[in-house]
């Protein structure tokens, strides 16, 4: 139960990763300044952050089951809140999806956006009314991560034949693949930009971006506050497993040429650039933390400093070509060089961008 | 059946609004360029469109039933054309959804993401491997309308009571929805910014971009042109019934605040915006014309010169806080005089961002 001085913080997708890394940091928290309500669908999962919380479980983290996907679910979960009061809602929970358009089923694309985009509807529209009626609260929205797994085959120091993607299978029941990142890179590819091959992740991204930004406005009336946290890619541990799965991918639907440049082209560079950018679990929660204690916390909240000079080009052209093809070129013509382009990437990152990301320090 | 140097354009949502405006404008150039596929949901709604389109049904216009929500019935569409050979895929079938987030069930947002997300993510899917394979074709996606009528009330010249928002019912079947835009004003609000009480709409518009975005850069390596039309408020003609129906909506599971900031506030601010920014459909068929017809057509094509500074001011301020609280105070604080602050916008737009507008002249 939380002591009154404790504001409360419920969090979804707790079962790993950026998740499990923010309900740790907080529970720690040396002034014991939040209580924190860690929820993951599956509470079988609750192992790793069980060992993670340590003894500030059951004093400030209790842990409660919570299906995003699930009205009823999230009702309950609201409802089993003292006085469903909740200070902070951090929205973290997401699953991933790539490949080809043409292999994947609408239907799957759904199970997507009914995780990463109606999740978080659910969750705000359950949470809201009581934070209005307070005038009080603040709502984080985490990018989803997409599940990406890889392994390093080449030990030349490139990282060609790097990646293994964890695209969903089929038959994968919705309920094993929620925060998967737990034994997994993490990867948010690209944040807030086009990618190629990674189009319903992308399209789900954007419509949470939507929904948030037109929520703000009508929020700010009632002195609830709502902040976007966009880290660029995270990764967290590594596994092989999922390095076979790729291999034995057909993709059907897919013509030959979209699946070559899906395996020799997409999946190197995003290893690439997941190299070249990868920030940590634990990094991504500091940031969370220092936007949750900012007096006046920005709306936009980007993590990675290499991000900002993609952004930038996504900006200063309206018409939207320039960034197109800049990927384009990137992605098809550079080919191997795709690495330099992302060291360039990095160079590019002028100071008065880096000013733009939120950073723990 | 189209002749061989004619190329074949299939457009969906064409029963009013944009949709028919489009392939009315097609079937009937002069050189006979084009072999017009109108697409509706209902082919009882026909009505409009053969009154339009006079002659040019059965010679350079034909029609076709086509549900975007129905994989079967966008698999059956496009089997059914020649060779399945569509040079030109025009989206445009959209439908909207206003309201307060706390009055709007999950199930119903998803029906608006039905059509306006996933029904062009199917017929990209069903097209476009057909344009890969040949190396070419041109996409089209038509920023999605969303319904609204209004009526005025107030004599006096202002826009207080105009609206009559065309909020969807529970009980209205989807089918009874599509392209709404035939007797009332379509209404495009506040395109690719944040906007009160107006979150799913756009937030499916976002996802849109985002899944856009990302193919664009896919596409460009078979050659395969994608282009967005992003018109801004667009209104066609005026229909009172609707009036009513807003009035005695009561918005269960919205707090008074809340519903008070949409009737008093959002709705007449919205009418305002209209007044000062609304284009014809007729308009917006000649831009996507010209889009058709550029050699090196851009992604991105705002309609609207007058949107430019809004899209500035997202874009100045990578943190998001300019034009949150921008907004907020256009719409809270400006009250009444929300149509002059329309009118500082319309001084605003200098020439230099007037000129990243696609416009027909």
């Amino acid at each position: 139960m939380a002591s009154g001085a404790q504001r409360v913080v419920l969090i979804t997708g707790c079962s790993s990763g950026i998740g499990l890394r923010i309900a740790v940091l907080l529970a720690k928290d040396e002034q014991r300044r939040y209580h924190v309500i860690a929820t993951m669908r599956n509470l079988q999962k609750k192992k790793e952050l069980v060992e993670a919380a340590g003894e500030a479980l059951g004093n400030t983290l209790t842990l409660q089951a919570l299906d995003v996907c699930s009205d009823d679910s999230v009702k309950q979960c609201i409802s089993s809140v003292k006085d469903r009061h909740i200070d902070i809602l951090i929205n973290n929970a997401g699953v991933g999806l790539l490949g080809p358009l043409e292999s994947i089923s609408v239907e799957r694309m759904k199970t997507v956006f009914d995780t990463n985009f109606f999740g978080t509807v659910r969750m705000i529209k359950e949470v809201m009314p009581d934070m209005k009626k307070r005038r009080a609260g603040h709502i984080i929205v985490m990018s989803s991560v997409m599940g990406m797994q890889g392994k390093r085959v080449d030990t030349r120091g490139r990282q060609r034949t790097l990646g293994s993607l964890f695209l969903y299978s089929q038959e994968l029941k919705a309920g094993e693949v929620e925060n998967v990142g737990s034994r997994q890179w993490e990867f948010t590819l690209l944040l807030r930009q086009r990618v190629v091959f990674n189009d319903i992740y992308a399209a789900s991204k954007f419509a949470i971006e939507g929904f948030c930004e037109s929520m703000a406005v009508q929020l700010l009336k009632f002195n609830v506050k709502m902040s976007l946290i966009e880290p660029g890619p995270v990764h967290t541990e590594f596994e092989a497993k999922m390095m076979d799965e790729l291999a034995e991918m057909e993709f059907s639907g897919a013509d030959q040429d979209t699946v070559r440049y899906f395996k020799d082209v997409y999946v190197p560079s995003s290893c690439d650039i997941f190299e070249a950018m990868g920030q940590t679990p634990e990094y991504i929660a500091k940031c969370t933390q220092k936007v949750i204690e900012s007096r006046s916390p920005r709306f936009r909240n980007l993590t990675n400093s290499l991000y900002t000079p993609i952004v930038a080009m996504k900006y200063a052209d309206e018409t939207g070509g320039l960034s197109v093809h800049a990927f384009y070129n990137l992605l098809f013509n550079f080919g191997s060089l795709m690495h330099v382009a992302m060291a360039v990437l990095k160079c590019l990152t002028c100071s008065c961008l880096r000013r733009r990301t939120v950073s723990p320090d």
